[in-house]
Order: structure tokens, then C-alpha cells, then sequence
């Protein structure tokens, strides 16, 4: 029987690979390797996707066999303009092909009827006279709540006809994230009034896991706080960024993980793609490597040994 | 001596034209005129968004005699996925071509190095090996606030470079906006210290208009706090959305007004790209008349026959 539900088709990839690590397929040109970037000479927007696509397409191949998850940043490819998001089409249909469960961060949003066109794309694909043509077709997506409640719903309906998800911000991983989340409303922080709803829309659909289907995203820079948010949200997956180049350690997200190893999918980006010199010949064994030693040491602080256990 | 500054861009354009209103190019299938559905037959997304870019270009053949500034909605050009953002590319270069300033509107927003990349796509481009890659070149983009200070900083940024601008989300118009935007925090909502924010950034760089270039969004459905917020941010850009199909009347935005006719751009798109059934054959003839009755509507309640003035 095909797992439905978005929660137990996250459960069953992580429990399947043993680690819940999520690659960030954010590509930047400065960071390619040489090889590639002359290959694909600068000169058009056309080319850098290009290089982008070929890139991306290079890690998945590397990374598809150890981790269940990959995240392409829609920015880096919107940065190359339409061009760049005929790359990032290609690099979702490369992961789903290589069996990889894929994250779409693109933190949309806007109000329900124009949230309705991104959540369309995002997922089962948009209508056009009774015909659904997809777009990404990507497993979840990244929202911002900023526009309440008939906003995200647009995301939830769409993605629960399909078994797909979205991640909504919580906390998220800058040096500035306070200035807002962290303001204090009936003695609690902004993010944790986004937290509890998201808890509730994530309640309305819990797989058999036990876990739901609206996650949320908070940063592994804020270890604390992603602890307490664990304590009081146990059903909600969350997707933590800000692992590796941001600073985040093994340590700073233990407090992220259930006792029984699910909860938390970590994302590492630059700390995996962009681990080598441009220069190194040899940068896709230095990415094999990085994603063998990030999903080790994250064994070392968390439950993830637990992972491997049927629900 | 050309104007450097973003509001004095804008101002100049509302002057100029002597009302205040944006026309938003939010392209839905279903809203089209028949005829131009019918020459671009449904099939593949490519065909749908070769349907909006027709449609999108003659709206601005229309409207650009009448209205200082456009403002195409992504979400509905992402739906067609690449395909969809050649078509926005399009509309965005020739609504420049007919002079009108241009916003874009995505609510965008992400972690600085991230918010970067959007930040270069929407204004003067993005480098790569030292060379500026123009993607949207747009005269305005909206963001979304909810990442904080260093998430916003790289948008001001870039469009500070180049005489750009950006219109932060404050108050939006959508029925559900204030599940978090409402929450009260040291005895006001969020919004209004989103307001104060903005206020903030905005005042670091005034026109010789007296107004800035970090803009709010505010919607036209909360007139109340709509009348608020521009007494207490007197030198700040409203861009207001929700006039005409989603309640807001012009005596709703009066109060976004200043005394001096400035400080607010008012935004309809449905009730001028959709104010005709498809089967009409002189839609043209309609979406005319409609923008014509809008900017009539707008006079009556507001004092936009100042707007000639010189500042």
C-alpha cells in the first residue's frame, strides 16, 4: 500500500536512509566548482542556470543513496531569471527520479486567491479549463505565516489532496529574527502564537506515524528555543535550517529530535555544497564525505539510531 | 537633471497623471477575454502564459495613457512555471517601455545571503564574475517583514543603488490578516511595530518630496487603521490593495491619503483586468472605461487633484 500521508511518507525516507538529513540545493556561482563554471561560460543568465542545473543535478546523484531529503532554494535560481527556473524544474524532477523526497523553499505567501496560484504550482499543479498541469511538484513547501490563517489555507488544501506538506516559519535561523517573532503577546513570543497554530492545523491530520502534515521551521541558531518549541509542539515535524555554515552544531539540534529520533529534519547547505574549493578536481568525493561526516555527527547527540525502527 | 530617488519617481508619476492609481495584472485563466483564449489553445503551461502575456501587454497599451505605475502579481505568472516568468519578464519590459513604473509584487523574503539573491533579481541584477545580470528590473518589489531587520536590509540595499524601491507588508487586506498582525505587544498590534519598522528604515532616506522609499502595504479593507497609519507615518509610501473586487470603495482609502494628495498608490486589479465578461467582444473598450470610472471614483473622496501641484 503507497503512504499517503506527507508525515508518514517524511517517517518512512528518514527511517529507510537512518538519519534525517536534508541536503539545501542552494546554488551560488561563486561557490561552483571551476570545472563547471567554465564549462557553462558566463556570458548569459542562460548559462549560470545552466551550471546551476548541472551542479545541482551532480549532488543529488552524490547524495541520493545516504539522505532522504533535498531542499532547493528557489532564490539562487530565480536569481537567473526564467531561465534559472527551467533549472530548478529540471533539479525537482532529477530528485523525485533518484527517489529523494523534496522541500521547495521558496516562503511564499499572499492572500488566498493569489496563494492559491502558488499552491497550485507547488504541488498537484494548476487547473487551467478541469486540466491540472503540474509545475514543481514538489513533496512540501516553505510558507510565511505573516498573512494568517486564509492565507496558509490555500497551502493545506492543496497539499493534503496529494499527500504533500508545508513548513511554516516559526523561528527562523538569521541573526535578526527577533525583531518580530520574539515580541511578547499575552506573556509569549510571536512565534510561539504561530507555533500553536500551527500545532492546530498540523492536529487536524495526523499520519500513522503520529505526526502531521504542516511543519514548522526553526532555526538550529537558536537551540533553546527549538528545545522548548519540541517540548510543547510533540506532533509537528520541523524542518531546521541554519546547520553547518550558519553555525548551528550536532549539539545546538538534539533538542530538536523526539525521544523516538523523529520530529526533525536538519538541513545543511553550504556545509555539504559548498564544502571544497572551487578549484579541488576532486569536489564530489569532498561532498560525499562532508554528507557521511554531517549525518555521523549528528548520531552522535541524537536519537537517530532510533530512526531505524518501524513506527 | 533626471530623479534619482525613488519617491520622487513615484510622485513625479502620480503628478503627472494627476491620480493615483496602480493597476495590478494578476492574469487568471478563467478571467480572460475568450478571444485571446481561444488564439492561444490550452495544452502545455507555455500556452497559458503566451495567453497572460498577450492579455498583460494589451492591459498596459490601455492603461499606460492613464496611470503612473503597474503592478504584475508573480504568483499567477509562477503558475505557469518557467514559461510563466518569460511571460512576467515580458510584461514587466514592456510596461517600462510605456513609461509606467512597475512593482512587483512576490512577498518575497528570506536570510540575508538568500534575501540577496531575490533582492538582485528584482532591481539592478544580479553579478556574476563582477558583471550585473538584469533579471525583472523592477521599480518596486513587496516583502514580507516576518524575518526581521537583517532579512530586509539587503532589499534596501539593492534598491537604494539604483534608485529602487520596496513596499514591506504591514497591514494586508485578505479577512484573515490579523490572526498574527493583530496580536497585541507592549500595548500595540504587530502591525504597527512592523509600521515603526518601516518608518524607520523609510526616514533614513527621504526624497525631496519628503517621502522615502521603504513603502507599507496596507489594505484598503481596514480603513480604520488604514487612517491611523498614515497619521502616525506621515512620510511613508502606502501602496494599498483591496479597492474594488475586494471591498475596499474610495471612500475606504481616503484616509490613506495625505493632505498634500501624496503618499499612497491605490491599487485595483480585478476590477479593471476582470471588470468584463470574457465573451465581450470590445473588452479593450471596457477595461478602458473601468480605469477611467476608477480614477473618477478616486477624486471624489480623496485630494488627488492636488496632485498636480509641484512639490
Amino acid at each position: 500500500m503507497p503512504l499517503d500521508h506527507f508525515a508518514d511518507r517524511i517517517t518512512a525516507a528518514l527511517q529507510k536512509h537512518g538519519n534525517s538529513l536534508c541536503v539545501g540545493l542552494d546554488p551560488r556561482w561563486d561557490n561552483l566548482p571551476l570545472e563547471i563554471r567554465e564549462r557553462h561560460a558566463v556570458g548569459t543568465l542562460r548559462a549560470i542556470a545552466s551550471a546551476y542545473e548541472e551542479f545541482c543535478l551532480r549532488i543529488i546523484d552524490i547524495v541520493a543513496p545516504l539522505v532522504p531529503i533535498v531542499k532547493p532554494q528557489s532564490a539562487f535560481f530565480e536569481a537567473c531569471g526564467p531561465a534559472g527556473m527551467y533549472a530548478l524544474e529540471k533539479v525537482l524532477r532529477h530528485a523525485r527520479d533518484k527517489g529523494l523526497l523534496t522541500i521547495l523553499d521558496s516562503k511564499r505567501n499572499d492572500i488566498a486567491s493569489t496563494a492559491q496560484a502558488y499552491a497550485d504550482a507547488a504541488f498537484a499543479g494548476v487547473s487551467f479549463d478541469g486540466v491540472p498541469y503540474p509545475v514543481w511538484d514538489a513533496d512540501a513547501l516553505t510558507i510565511n505565516p505573516y498573512l494568517g490563517r486564509d492565507a496558509v489555507e490555500p497551502f493545506l488544501k492543496s497539499a493534503r489532496k496529494d499527500g504533500r506538506g508545508v513548513f511554516v516559519l516559526i523561528r527562523t535561523s538569521n541573526p535578526g529574527a527577533g525583531l518580530f517573532q520574539d515580541l511578547i503577546c499575552e506573556g509569549k513570543p510571536v512565534y510561539q502564537h504561530v507555533g500553536e497554530a500551527v500545532a492546530a492545523w498540523n492536529d487536524e491530520n495526523l499520519g500513522q506515524c503520529g505526526l502531521g502534515d504542516v511543519g514548522a521551521v526553526v532555526g538550529a541558531t537558536h537551540p533553546a528555543e527549538l528545545t522548548a518549541l519540541r517540548q510543547m509542539f510533540p506532533d509537528v515535524y520541523f524542518l531546521i535550517p541554519g546547520y553547518g555554515a550558519q553555525g548551528g552544531t550536532a549539539v545546538d539540534v538534539a533538542g530538536g529530535f523526539r525521544a523516538d529520533g523523529l520530529g526533525a529534519i536538519i538541513n545543511s547547505s553550504r556545509g555539504i555544497i559548498a564544502c571544497f574549493q572551487p578549484k579541488e578536481k576532486d569536489w564530489e568525493t569532498a561532498v560525499e564525505n562532508a554528507t557521511k561526516e554531517t549525518i555521523a555527527a549528528l548520531e552522535q547527540f541524537t536519537p537517530m539510531g532510533k530512526l531505524t525502527a518501524s513506527w
